[in-house]
């Protein structure tokens, strides 16, 4: 019998858009007893305007959808099509067992009761693919390896020498505050280009560099400069322009959620409260708060960041601080030439902000790539206007879940990651912003446990569409718990000295592989669960072009895996025994298959 | 045992939205087993940022969501919040039985295993409501009650005397085709607005009245003038002027999809081809088509609506293209003070179309109103930043089925009630487009097949939330199939004549009531199914001031309803026998409850 409750699809979003100017995409989720799906479609005029309109019959094909992903509790079922007139009517026929369904807007009906009455049910129409409704993110991201950079702990450059008030630069195991000052700056990550270039990075992504009164710098008090501690103006074109001889990308951090207290038009409010020319700038409710920063925020008397009310928050409603602050990302455009902009707090400003932010950027750089700072499903953001990708916090934690959750399987992992990768277009999976850790994050090596299983689950998340990010220092399995421990500083003095050499190797081959081989970041990938060992995973990848099999041992014993060998070649291994064929309890093996 | 694939839920569009500034409305839908559902919510940041954020814990609330409706195979439960920091983290606590399971973003989990590991689980997340993504339609139109004009056949006015050429005007039942003139005009419906007024009309949508070589007008030649079978700009700007003195609102119909072969863009491509400087106005996939109407649509030279070569397809992908045609409806607005606009084939345009009219409408009017034509689901363009409502076809679909399809019942139309309000947002539900009929469908008491049946029809449809429209004439039954039988001429003689004045005068009470009676339009409503009667409908509205009781009987017998009267006070029948207490087999009472 078909759960007709469990069947579920509209005609836009994740369940029905185009792939290209050419493609339609359309998903279909039932539940998991259903044992074929057809599509029944064709074009919405196919019985001739130019015809006799009053006794038409609507031409349609009927065609067996095949392709299909295992979720939590359904199937979701997947076709392409290519429609001559750029435009679909449909019906799905939804069959098990002896049932037959069709399915259309206005609901399900049994085969017979449609064909009594057909004019009563309406289809699912996707009526026109215009170029400008196609989700277009730019095609670099895809293939970038991510760094993120939090400035103030990466690298001293030359002119902090110069500075006062600087704790000296601490070894990888001491603990920091947010307070402490240590003298990262722009400087020092121009210093250290040749080293990322090496390591196979091709992206960066720094967090915020404008000024601001903390360390962390996501209270901005001014957009249009660079805060004193990391340097100025021309250290970040400098950083940009060796960046870019390396072929690396530079994305900034942009703080357009909420301002620093310092920020001059909050100064003015404060100043001239609701006379202010920046009243509406805010979200002031009780304009008779105290002046300094306290516990207006909890109170409500207005709105900040969180309940902090040193970061008061932006009406983003109002059109004059969308221009004000998009003029700023313009001017980081035009001014440093960066290449791409992360939005952190994303959710909370307007869609007018989004939408306006993108078509500007793309104004000055049509490939120009955004995302944004958002942990939860982000459906509304990622429609093909506003943002190109989010930080992929939901696989992150499918990993996570998955590699330090014993109870889970890797069948429960395929649903979860079946769950991420039909969340959003499938072009939009192919540019996500894939992260294990984060400035915001306990860091990975200290949640996983061990540098093996750290390695595990990066190398998870390099075998996924979307581009990968590696946090600095997590290339030398720096430790560090939640914020602000995850920011301590990079140990240059262990990297400069070999000894990190043996890490920073595998990592290297890690970022190579997904470089050169394309199945790594292919959409498509199939699991094989084996018959008790179901805390290892097993992912078949095939992009036409290469073949591979991923196999990552989370058992915590050894796994004798010579069977699903045959025909392989070893491309990656970490604890992987090619004599006995045995993975180690923590161990990774990357194939080729096909030989 | 709950059905965990039949439950659903996204932080937007009908399930998560926000009614107005200060209330979020969260939908939930289940399978029909469920006996409980239990909103666990709070804020985001409910753990303090300003406390030690390593040993949180989130605080929530958690309250029982007790409203719902019932669909085909589900249940929609409905729940209202006053977020103080308008942002809100959510799970779902959902019951049947022994049953107990959370429900969050990436998962159901038993009650249980999520307290065993609570921070795998993703919450859903309202980030913030802010004004600008407010879906916030003008009040007006929900009381607006419409009236529908096909200009060339509804009133010949006194310029159209002079015109040679007219058909003579002809009596109802005289078939018409598409090619006849028979002079109606502006100066016509001008002529009428007393008419209207008196019949208790507050809005009338105008079909077509630029320049265009049809008598429907859908080829549009000139947008900037009148076609001179109608009058001239002044005949428009009296219009509008004598419509604004009763009170009454004007929308136009705007053909954005395609214009005429005549007009002087697509005259310009056929004579200099991909030279033109329009070429990019249009979508012409094959520069050697011949240059006159044929079948070039068919063969995917160049697009048209439908396979209409006489209407070639913008490219509204074009921002040239936009401007010159949203420069025509500020034109429209400025030079003629329109209220409105019908978009003509609104669906296939491309987005960017829809969302730029809105923003310079909105300027020049803050209350103007912008529906669709559009047959499918409509999320895409009702998010607020489009279409303020389109044209309600499923609902009269759903009425229509109900009506006259007997194996329908009152339980049946129920679930497809409740599944066009459960669409869209709540507000948007209050401003549809509501209709039995218009210009593209067979006409209402032809299809119903009796005046007392058509009349059935049409309270129901006035007991719906939306503002519901009149298509000409079907205020004295005119009659007519499917297009062009539905465009026949307006039966002014028996009119005139008094002829008509018994049903126009149930129409007028209809009128009335809907526009005195505020429960008439509210969303609110209940419906009643009696044992035996399922053929029967029994609809209870109370919106707070009035509590009404609208009794249809679609039985094809007479019924005995006087147990369901008890302290009601009739306020609209026909088919009532009020000594008896029944409804006669096509019968209608509305009745006011609670003396």
């Amino acid at each position: 019998m078909i759960h007709l409750n469990a069947i579920e699809h509209h005609a836009f979003d994740n369940y029905c858009y185009p792939l290209d100017k050419d493609n339609l995409i359309i998903n279909l989720r039932t539940g998991k007893e259903v044992e074929k799906v057809f599509l029944l479609w064709g074009d919405p005029f196919d019985w001739g305007l130019s015809n006799n309109a009053s006794n038409y019959t609507w031409q349609y094909t009927s065609v067996e959808v095949t392709e299909k992903k295992e979720l939590q509790n359904h199937l979701w079922w997947t076709i392409k099509l290519q429609p001559k007139f750029k435009r679909c009517k449909y019906f799905f026929n939804i069959k098990a067992g002896d049932d037959s369904y069709i399915y259309g807007e206005s609901g399900l009906v049994c085969e017979e009761d449609f064909h009594r009455a057909e004019d009563e049910y309406y289809p699912f129409i996707f009526p026109w693919m215009n170029q400008n409704d196609i989700c277009n993110p730019p095609k670099w991201a895809e293939n970038t390896v991510w760094y993120q950079i939090f400035p103030s702990r990466f690298r001293k450059g030359p002119i902090a020498d110069k500075k006062e008030g600087l704790s000296p630069w601490p070894d990888r195991d001491t603990v920091v505050t947010n307070e402490q000052k240590f003298g990262g700056n722009l400087g020092g990550i121009t210093e250290k280009m040749s080293y990322l270039a090496d390591l196979g990075i091709t992206g960066i992504y720094l967090n915020p560099v404008n000024c601001s009164t903390t360390q962390h710098k996501y209270d901005t008090t001014d957009y249009f400069d660079i805060d004193p501690d990391f340097g100025t103006k021309e250290d970040m074109k400098k950083l940009v322009a060796e960046a870019h001889k390396y072929g690396i990308r530079i994305m900034l951090d942009g703080v357009f959620n909420h301002s620093g207290w310092e920020f001059f038009a909050w100064q003015d409010v404060l100043k001239n409260r609701q006379n202010s020319k920046y009243a509406d700038w805010y979200m002031v409710n009780d304009w008779s708060f105290p002046g300094k920063p306290g516990h207006n925020a909890d109170e409500g008397k207005f709105f900040a960041f969180a309940y902090c009310d040193y970061m008061p928050k932006f009406n983003t409603n109002n059109p004059e601080v969308r221009k004000y602050l998009i003029d700023a990302c313009e001017f980081w455009v035009k001014e440093y030439d960066i290449d791409a902009l992360r939005l952190d707090v994303a959710n909370e400003v307007c869609h007018d902000f989004c939408r306006e932010l993108q078509t500007r950027m793309r104004g000055l750089k049509n490939d120009f790539y955004i995302i944004g700072e958002i942990w939860h499903n982000s459906i509304p953001w990622l429609r093909g206007n506003e943002f190109d990708a989010i930080m992929n916090y939901p696989l992150q934690n499918a990993i996570y879940n998955f590699a330090l959750d014993k109870e889970r399987t890797s069948h429960s992992f395929e649903q979860d990651v079946n769950r991420c990768l039909t969340d959003y277009f499938q072009q939009t999976q192919k540019v996500m912003f894939n992260l294990m850790d984060s400035h915001d994050t306990m860091r990975l090596v200290t949640k996983a446990g061990s540098r093996n299983k750290a390695l595990q689950m990066l190398a998870v998340m390099f075998a996924m569409p979307g581009s990968p990010c590696i946090y600095y220092g997590t290339e030398v399995f720096l430790e560090g718990g939640k914020d602000p421990d995850c920011r301590r500083c990079m140990p240059w003095k262990d990297i400069e000295s070999g000894k990190c050499d043996e890490e920073m190797d595998i990592i290297k081959q890690l970022i190579y592989l997904r470089k050169t081989n394309t199945a790594m970041s292919s959409y498509e990938m199939s699991f094989e669960h084996i018959e008790g060992k179901d805390r290892l995973l097993c992912l078949k990848k095939n992009d036409g072009e290469n073949n591979i099999l991923i196999i990552v041992n989370f058992s915590g014993k050894q796994e004798e895996v010579s069977n699903l060998l045959d025909g392989t070649k070893v491309l990656f291994k970490n604890g992987f025994n090619a004599q006995t064929r045995t993975l180690d309890s923590d161990g990774i093996l990357i194939a080729q298959s096909g030989f």
